[in-house]
């Protein structure tokens, strides 16, 4: 199941409330990315600490390992992982594309060898919805064929023409009304979105968006953005996009981004995101906070005795000084991870909080320019 | 300062209370090693949900990272690493003997090469007790030479001998006296303890002991045990030297060891412990339990829903899976250190609490018993 409620809007930005079967969120809303079954560096005690309402996963990683068999022992991804808020699985669609060489698609689906033990595997739109409905997440994504941004045929580089996006679109589209039907036979109770793609080209977008409009599906995601294309590309797709996908109906902006790609995407209309970002970043020492961004590798921060960030009001900035931080990152420390993590999602997960309070407050404008305002300041 | 009351004894074994300067501990306690002022995949707060009171640091790691002018700002290593309660220090003595042929034993200390940069480091007693008071710890340990249990000399290993063993305690004994006057000189406000050496002879031991009973010290420990020498010399030189060191002062079994030492150490009389073994075992996959050890990697776990201990009250053993963990592990994930972490010491400490509370009860030898026949059960 899934409801949806848009209470505030403002220009294209909205807040809303999104209803599934493990709970309620709070829209617009980040989710943590957690592949293999868990968000790295945190519990699901933290991650509920740190204000997350609704976490990732990735199907093609679970299919492998554990594997369908232990989950479906555990009846799905939630008491396996032990995390009963609401869970999207994506359709594994981006991570056997990402297999390169490895794999081969074709209008069946994608064939391709496990990079865990070798075993030849066959993923279609069929399979994907079969695992997902084992996780059994509250969100099952579409399986879809994520358009590159430029591709590279026998060491030639070029950036994807519009015949190839039209064609890999077209691709995805028949696939999204396979998935549908497969999603239907397995009686799934959750909810499938579908996912509009077509590079970087509007009408494309537009086709995309109008084919997957037919099935009438009760949520749609913008894929193929933030896979390499210059800034500038994604905000203008983004911008074009986002405001065309049904109004009454969660949108969700995948694998993006930096906290100022969060703003621009509920400008433009987003509910949801989800990216590795704050957690990646975490544990390469990469922080961010209100006041920008903070590389806790660097000399100055040896003997800095504030927070991170001393309005965040984290575990770790609560208890720890970056040179704290500093010292434990530079030995190596599974802490340093641990405490990053925290903050970083934290970091995420107000920005977003934020964004709904001024939207609760009808005061969206003053909120954006303090961000930036704030982000330029420098830590 | 140091006050030390014992309040029950059961033959040997005795159930105190040590104040220190930042807090109270009960004893028997045991201390979770945190090397570079971390306790490795835990918090802060949760060693205080594990029950720990007091935790290690290693001077020697400290002093090469982050340093003493770091510490020194934050006036210390618990407002630096944010751990209010009590901390003991090492002397360093041990890490630089762990070095090997990089190190240049003298009557004057020991010179060695920084495993970091390469820095030419001189390590002394008078040094010890300088790098001891910047750090701030509650017990601050002698420089000692730790008598290891054989020897490589030219590739000819042998056993260390009775004289090699005299000379190396004796050594120990002159830097105990050279340490009380460096630590009375600092005017350090905590409490310094001396370490018995003298390798696996008893008349050795008793010479140790009767010099440094002689400095009428605030604690001993026992250095020198666990040092690769078979159990049954351990525990026969435990069962000699721990009920001879003076009875109203706290007693501290160095390094050691596994939960069946811990039980045979406080039934010697021994107050305090420190080892490496469930925080290091946690993050290979060795997890300790009432019922037993349990390696986690084993496909037996692969599917198994209970949790690692079904008596356990430990945050990991509340939520989660043998099955979960065991595919944690073979993922890599951070997590499965975080959980194993958790786990490992809040048996350890609740173990210690078992023992505490045995002896307030006056039923310690059925608690042994008990302990005895849970571990032999299996998992
Ligand atoms: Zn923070
Ligand atoms: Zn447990």
């Amino acid at each position: 199941m899934l409801q949806f409620t848009v209470h505030h809007t403002a220009g294209q930005a909205r807040r809303g409330t999104l209803t599934l079967n493990h709970g309620r969120i709070d829209t617009p809303q980040f989710m943590p990315v957690g592949t293999y079954g868990t968000v790295k560096g945190i519990t699901p005690d933290g991650l509920k600490a740190a204000g997350a309402q609704i976490i990732l996963g990735n199907t093609f990683h679970l299919w492998l390992r554990p594997g369908l068999d232990v989950v479906r022992q555990f009846g799905g991804l939630h008491r396996f992982i032990g995390w009963d808020a609401p869970i999207l699985t994506d359709s594994g669609g981006f991570q056997v594309w990402s297999l390169g060489a490895m794999r081969k698609i074709s209008e069946e689906g994608v064939r391709f060898a496990s990079p865990v033990n070798g075993d030849k595997l066959f993923l279609t739109p069929e399979v994907s919805m079969q695992i997902q409905t084992v996780l059994g997440s509250d969100i099952v994504m579409q399986f879809d064929e994520c358009t590159p941004y430029d591709v590279d045929r026998a060491g030639q580089k070029h950036i994807t023409t519009e015949a190839e996006a039209r064609e890999s679109m077209e691709l995805s589209l028949r696939w999204a009304a396979r998935c549908k039907a497969e999603f239907a036979r397995l009686e799934n109770p959750n909810a499938l979105f579908g996912i509009v793609q077509g590079g970087m080209f509007e009408p494309l977008r537009d086709a995309s968006l109008d084919g997957l409009a037919a099935l009438d599906l009760p949520g749609y995601a913008i894929g193929g953005l933030s896979v390499g294309e210059p800034k500038d590309d994604m905000l203008r797709l983004l911008r074009h996009t986002a405001p065309r996908l049904p109004a009454h109906k969660p949108r969700y902006l995948m694998g993006v981004g930096t906290p100022e790609d969060l703003v621009d995407g509920v400008s433009a209309g987003i509910d949801l995101f989800d990216c590795v970002m704050p957690t990646r970043n975490a544990r390469n020492g990469h922080l961010f906070t209100r006041f920008g961004d903070l590389r806790i590798r660097n000399a100055r921060f040896k003997q800095d005795e504030r927070p991170l960030d001393d309005t965040c009001t984290c575990a770790t900035c609560r208890q720890f000084s970056r040179a704290y931080l500093h010292h434990l990152d530079r030995c190596g420390e599974m802490l340093f991870g641990m405490l990053a993590t925290t903050h970083n999602l934290h970091y995420y997960l107000q920005l977003m909080r934020g964004m709904r309070t001024a939207l609760d407050a009808e005061a969206f404008d003053a909120f954006v320019a303090q961000f930036h305002a704030d982000r330029a300041r420098g830590v």
